[in-house]
């Protein structure tokens, strides 16, 4: 499995993604989920989950377009971030179509995709692509789109993040949401890539790669889950409870 | 969907179920996941999810062989615990077995139980039990179990819930966590149906139904709800954040 997270929030955006890949618990690998692309007007993040060989021939697809463009688009080409969901969308539908021939067995081809960016004296905006080919944006009332394990990871999301939240509250909301997830779930593993996108700052200048003991995510993970037992324990007790 | 939970520590056990099912989004009712059943030198209680039909007629044939034991077993006859699973797995798997005939579309008719109690002068136990019948029991390394819609409510049992932890710790750990899930998830509501079953008691005296308005749940939920942003807002700053 894998869980990805974009968050954008009125001063800029956040994207999280976990590596770990696998077919069976007894066949999991590393793999980066994430792709950034910065050049000239424009800075993009993708984020993606599903089948890997699928996501992977996409982003293999977005660079070879980049070189020379099929159709004549790629994610210069493009005049807005919807052209690129739509593009994006279109590559998805295109490599997880397998033909009737080719399919062995229950496999499903389909992926996920996360696109989000901003190009110059544009806005910045996020798109959640589905295999179909279609897509959503996210908006003041759906402010982050998750993608893979989700559930885990959702909770402390919906307790914290809204359009007003500042940068770095979705930034730990992020890593405080991957690193629950990571807890209960042995299919979502590290390093987690990250990227803080600052409004209207066209780079990805903050961009890291949290380890299992990177300083910054131990610190940040075991502060959390102190603060958090020792809220627990300042719960009101019971009745029932003798003291 | 359903989220039912048991946990069993050192001193005790807790029990919890949601009561919401529904056939879609625009069919909804409340019903009862959990069944009590309280006599003589034993006490247990038992939480379902799954399809609700074959959880009705599961229950259905429990009191039915209450009256008129049709094998020459019930949860009277039972001399153990294992004995009552092995019962209640046996009822789940016929239910859920339907004739190839009867099948109209792709109905999934398996449910899920989970089985605890105590009978007087043995342990308290908890079984899982699946829809083909079989079983496993809670232990000391695996001191929960779930059922339904369980990754929402996980990580806060993953961080708190040992084997050591003590009676109301564990019933404030399944109320966060039922919280947390129907926060997250409309498939998962109220009211809760929650039993405490303090270890050799064997009664279940500490039994109660909340509510979204119960005094104790709204209590307990605002203050943790309130606990964990004031954490949250104490994580330490990243180094690209502007004071």
């Amino acid at each position: 499995m894998t869980y990805c997270l974009a968050i954008k929030v009125r001063d800029g955006m956040v994207f999280a993604s976990d590596s770990r890949t696998n077919a069976g618990l007894d066949d999991y690998r590393s793999h980066t989920k994430m792709f950034t692309y910065s050049i000239g007007d424009r800075c993009i993040v993708i984020l993606t989950s599903g089948n890997l060989s699928t996501s992977q021939s996409v982003f293999h697809m977005i660079e070879n377009d980049l070189k020379s463009p099929k159709d004549g688009v790629n994610l210069n080409t493009c005049t807005d971030l919807e052209e690129m969901a739509s593009y994006l969308g279109k590559l998805a539908l295109e490599n997880s179509t397998v033909s009737d021939e080719q399919i062995q067995g229950n496999v499903n081809f389909s992926s996920f995709f996360i696109l989000g960016g901003q190009i110059k004296n544009q806005e910045q905006k996020i798109f959640l692509i589905y295999p179909e080919g279609n897509y959503i944006e996210c908006s003041d009332n759906s402010p982050y789109f998750q993608i893979g394990e989700t559930k885990y990871g959702k909770p402390i999301l919906d307790r914290v993040i809204d359009t007003d939240t500042s940068l770095g509250d979705a930034a730990r909301a992020a890593i405080v949401s991957l690193d629950s997830t990571m807890r209960s779930d042995l299919t979502v593993g590290p390093p987690i890539d990250f990227v803080v996108y600052k409004k209207n700052q066209i780079n990805l200048d903050v961009k890291d790669r949290f380890k299992f003991d990177s300083p910054y995510f131990v610190n940040i993970s075991e502060i959390w889950h102190e603060k958090l037992i020792a809220s627990f324990k300042d719960l009101p007790s019971f009745e029932w409870e003798e003291n």
